[in-house]
């Protein structure tokens, strides 16, 4: 593709920090996006790279997000962590919470943080291998918008609801999968819409709650959950966990607190950690072999573990240092620079 | 249905407890399991109900369970709960170890309870709905035996891997959802198999790893995971956390070790418990209303909340103090008594 440009992960990321001090984000709040959206850049995670910049800022011209919020750290309880990001981008809070959450879980075995008030736009994968990274396991959660039907229903209740889990392995990259709850992503209708493609079966229904392979109905009326009534229960379970529970909004509540705009969502987050040294009775090592047989197995019949692209995509950018992105990305990018 | 037998909830409970202690069980498992198996007869769950008493009488045949085990339960760190079962069936573990559980989830906001060594037959519902009634949020998740292949794999690797969850509600029945992570239960297939009928697209492979409809040829194969590459991906973690997580066995170990005999699957189980008080900083009950608003969204569009249909069969059973059971199931249930 002779219409791509390539950056230096050095020019990429300040490229990155650059836009968002320009766009009112404190140097914190832009080191802590920047930070996720490199991560996924260099694993060409294009969706979740230097295209979300273009979102960000955004978002930002509606004036809720908060670019200079400093987070609010909490020790709730013996296990419980809570990060009031007071109106910002969630990495920040993520960013500044992660030190007490791993000290917590490796003390008493298993922890929780709740980020709370976050504006929230970014994959959760980097989050859980932030945690792996550390030698736990790790779950997070968010809900989004109301854009998805629950099984049996006509109208869009619960969000694309995404769930990310990362589980460390020694001397390799960690398994870790993160996926949405959603059949598709809100982006992916938005691509067959533009294409003028139609629906596969059992991805949306229109604004009466028939079913639909139409785009343009689909996007007046609601996706539907992966996996049935099962996808439809684990989404709700994530509405729950990642709302209520931890005193923050459904996603109805964030669709209707952004008022029709287009911002990035405004809710709360969980994340869960897991010691595998305490769980196992100080047997960690022996239960990593038993892992590790468990992935030869899945592996040696031909099938993937997930994340294997990333990971390979991530080999490869960061041996050659470079990213690389559609010149006219690169053009829109250039443009948000003051 | 004339060939029915309608028994007193009295007598169920009178005749689970006497076949179960007729078959080498203590007083003690004789409880626990009978606490378990009329839960779900009296919420018309026939496949774990009175019906799963020929299934552990037959595993104690083999010898490898212990009916007499006292289960040992360690403080094995501020959020964990070790239950050493010792080789009997898990619910008296779960049992034993359920208060130490519940006091420091209030008293940490989370913790999670591994129960280790245990023969494995019961529904996860139960388990999750004792900690909603004790005004908690949980989780659980069981490895089986490795008779799901991963999603572009040929072969049985993963178990059916249930994930149950349970939402506590004020003056209602909780939110409860306990599905398993392979698109069909093993006995559905084996109902298929009975009756000659072809099993639906998706749910099973050969054991050249090819797709089949032949519900013989998916006995002798392998089922598939719910939800495709996402399904596999849930059940992958739940391997992880319910096996090598806390020092137990994976589906295949788990498989391995019963050597070819018709057991029940020996494993461990992991539960996890979160206090909606402390997560939510003190505020469970506005967060309680803003749930109930999620369901009432939920059921206004007549969508159902997982678990109704058996809630009514409780509120009919209860009322009329009665269960019913097949006369052919209830004279094979006589015959186990000695």
């Amino acid at each position: 593709m002779s219409d791509n440009i390539i950056l230096s992960l050095a020019q990429a990321r300040e490229l990155s920090k650059s836009i968002l001090m320009d766009n009112r984000f404190s140097e914190d709040h832009a080191k802590s996006i920047t930070d996720v959206i490199l991560a996924c850049q260099q694993d060409d995670c294009h969706s979740h790279g230097l295209f979300r910049l273009l979102m960000c800022t955004q978002s930002m011209k509606f004036g809720r997000i908060n670019g200079s919020a400093n987070p609010t750290i909490v020790d709730a309880a013996p296990s419980v962590v809570k990060a009031d990001a007071n109106g910002g981008i969630s990495l920040l809070a993520m960013d500044a919470a992660l030190p007490l959450l791993i000290e917590k879980t490796k003390k008493n075995g298993i922890a929780a943080l709740a980020i709370n008030r976050c504006f929230h736009f970014s994959a959760l994968w980097p989050e859980v291998e932030k945690l792996s990274a550390a030698g736990l396991a790790g779950l997070a959660m968010v809900p989004s918008h109301a854009w998805v039907a629950p099984a049996g229903g006509s109208r869009g209740t619960l969000g694309t609801n995404p769930l990310a889990f990362s589980w460390p392995r020694q001397g390799q990259h960690p398994f870790t999968f993160d996926f949405a709850t959603s059949q598709f992503a809100r982006g992916e209708i938005e691509l067959y819409r533009r294409a003028g493609k139609p629906l596969p079966e059992g991805v949306a229904i229109d604004k009466e709650g028939q079913p639909t392979t139409d785009a343009e109905a689909a996007m007046g009326g609601a996706m539907l959950t992966f996996g049935g009534y099962k996808g439809s229960a684990l989404s709700i379970m994530i509405e729950l966990l990642a709302g209520p529970l931890i005193d923050d909004l459904t996603s109805k509540e964030s669709m209707e607190a952004a008022n029709g705009q287009p911002e990035a969502p405004y809710h709360g987050e969980i994340i869960i950690a897991f010691d595998p040294n305490l769980l196992s009775g100080g047997r960690a090592a022996a239960n990593n072999d038993r892992a590790e047989r468990l992935f030869a197995d899945i592996i040696d019949q031909g099938a993937r573990l997930p994340s294997q692209r990333r990971y390979q995509a991530r080999e490869r950018n960061l041996a050659r240092d470079a990213v690389e992105i559609p010149q006219t990305l690169y053009n829109d990018l250039l443009a948000l620079r003051k």
